[in-house]
């Protein structure tokens, strides 16, 4: 019997960053495609919302038969149709679970923030997928949250911090370091433990961050950079200290910015995640071939927000850059209007805020279906 | 009796950097105020050139009477003035000869390149003057070349580069690492063996080089960066890999580049010279606050010589950076033709191009008279 289900999701925007994953000559045959060389904390932003259905129709062979994306039919062999074949398979590859292929597939997906703002839709769209898998296909459904998370990751690594249902501050743990898991891919450790050590958990949920702001700066940008999949790929390989930097942000930067977190110390979170962000791009720069997402209009945003920052003699806000130029600026509620202001007299005025919320969860049909509709027309008008 | 010499000096562009120097609480009361935390590699560029006359006074106190510089009087308390007295304090702490202090001394001295191509001047100018000393006072004139390259680095390291008479390609060997150096202070070791193992040595002289060529381009920059005084010691302090990536340019990189440089494997050098450049600003930009030199026209020219080594299938040249915006290209003569052409197609028309040279020498009164006046007059009508 065909079944349909309705999901929705949000981006996340990390504090410490995701930048890799293990090589295929470290992690072996464990069938882990997409296993992370370090852990990352993010928070979920709430006003930014992706929603996606998913048609599961029996007696199929795992077959993309429909893929419409902001209300456009998305052609077979484009990059986000290979994308979604490739996440299915990933998905059968991780779960073990070859009844994946017993049925076809539709999707129709959309997301209401624009495409270009920096926002890694991807992050929403795959935890929405995972998401929609596990209420959906009958062998998903005993899946823990945890290992739902680890799921997701399989195409868009950062779409496992979407995942957990509180939202809010949410951590996605590496689980074994490389070390180990050569030692065990060799030695034949089981695979189950090693799978779920890595996990995104909720440590704080949305409520209790309510006074937190995510703040999103659209700058221009004409160059058209390598993607975060091929530029991690080539971090990983030649960045001659990655693995000093993994090391670091492991046992020194993530375990201060947890307890940071935890105890609403926020110039030290602040400062915590203005380290964390530079040093992914001081990583990236030290790649061979270089990497460098960055540019003039990045800096100017970051040396306001330290200027700011040196004003108030405190930290009251963080700059944050990902694979690309876009400034995401972390701050409290107070502080909103004042970092607003400041950017606007800066010629920055593409500028967007939101809250923190949850995390990925199923919604009724009438709602999934009028929320689809609304953006799609949004998107259409465009 | 008064005495006055004449010493002729040229830049240096390094090829692996200095960036640091070896902390106060570690090296103790060695009485070396710059000690290299690394070492580093530069090639002599010859087209550049600093002409210093030093005037020697007995019966003075070790007071600085005159400083003329580009043809202008520096005025007593300014930045260059005081440079220049805490360079002779340095040279008398290092070397412990007081009778430095029983002269007084006037300087008179110019650059024939503009103070803002981001040619360090420092190098050429305290090489030539802690050269001068040496040619001058008494108690210095036993001293061999790498002692004198060790005390012409006790303001700007780079100094000591520009050093060795032989010129072309200079190494500036560290010496003892940070583990050997905070036992040996605190152990009583040697101080002479101690500051003796950190110096700087011509490994190919100037006329085996003459197939090479350094390109310096001016881009525009608004920015006022801080000095990389301040910003070595910066990184030294908070720059989370500092130590790591010292390790891996002594240990990896530096060998493979003097083996490169030795078989003429231009290809490899330039290759290892622009992830040197990168790993620089890769620990400049952990560090924290944050160190940025390079801007978009800096990533553009970078892009351009990628582009350009793509498409000769091999590496024609190198970019690199240092403490600011202006890209340095290394190449060999028969791309700069090539090079210079794709700069000035991108709007880049501010190039210089020179060769490889000597280090320091002195030259007779008439020429450095001659010399002086030509350049005074020349920066007179800029």
């Amino acid at each position: 019997m065909t079944k349909t289900v309705y999901v929705l999701s949000h981006p996340n925007l990390a504090l410490v960053k995701y930048w890799g994953v293990m090589p295929k000559e470290i992690i072996g045959d464990l069938n882990i495609p997409r296993y992370p060389t370090k852990s990352s904390a993010s928070l979920i932003a709430d006003s930014y919302r992706t929603i996606t259905e998913l048609t599961v129709i029996p007696n199929g062979s795992g077959k993309l038969l429909e893929f419409c994306l902001d209300g456009k039919n998305i052609s077979q062999g484009s990059k986000e149709w290979s994308n979604v074949e490739e996440f299915i398979r990933n998905l059968a590859i991780v779960s073990g679970l070859s009844s994946l292929y017993r049925y076809d597939y539709k999707i129709r997906s959309a997301n209401d923030f624009p495409t270009g703002a920096g926002l890694a839709s991807s992050a929403s769209g795959f935890s929405a997928l995972a998401y929609a898998f596990y209420r959906v296909i009958p062998e998903f459904q005993n899946l823990d949250e945890r290992t739902l998370s680890i799921y997701a990751a399989q195409l868009s690594g950062s779409a496992s911090r979407s995942i957990p249902s509180s939202g809010g501050f949410v951590v996605w743990y590496r689980g074994f370091d490389i070390y180990q898991l050569r030692n065990y891919a060799q030695l034949g450790y089981d695979r189950d433990v090693i799978l779920k050590s890595s996990y995104a958990e909720s440590l704080i949920p949305a409520e209790e961050l309510d006074d937190l702001r995510i703040i999103i700066v659209t700058v221009n940008s004409a160059k058209k950079n390598i993607s975060s999949r091929e530029g991690m790929e080539i971090t990983t390989r030649t960045d001659p200290l990655y693995w000093d930097w993994v090391k670091y942000e492991e046992y020194v930067l993530l375990p201060h910015l947890i307890s940071a977190m935890r105890s609403k110390d926020y110039p030290r979170v602040w400062e915590l995640t203005m380290k964390a962000s530079d040093g992914l791009h001081s990583s990236m720069l030290r790649s061979y071939p270089r990497i460098v997402y960055m540019n003039d209009d990045s800096h100017k945003v970051a040396g306001l927000i330290i200027e700011l920052n040196q004003n108030h003699g405190t930290n009251i806000a963080a700059y944050s850059f990902d694979a690309g130029p876009n400034p995401v600026i972390f701050t409290t509620q107070e502080y909103v209007q004042k970092i607003v202001g400041v950017l606007r007299d800066n010629g920055y005025d593409r500028i967007s805020v939101s809250k923190v919320g949850k995390g990925t969860r199923q919604v009724d049909e009438k709602e999934g279906r009028r929320l689809l509709e609304y953006i799609e027309n949004m998107k259409r008008s465009d």
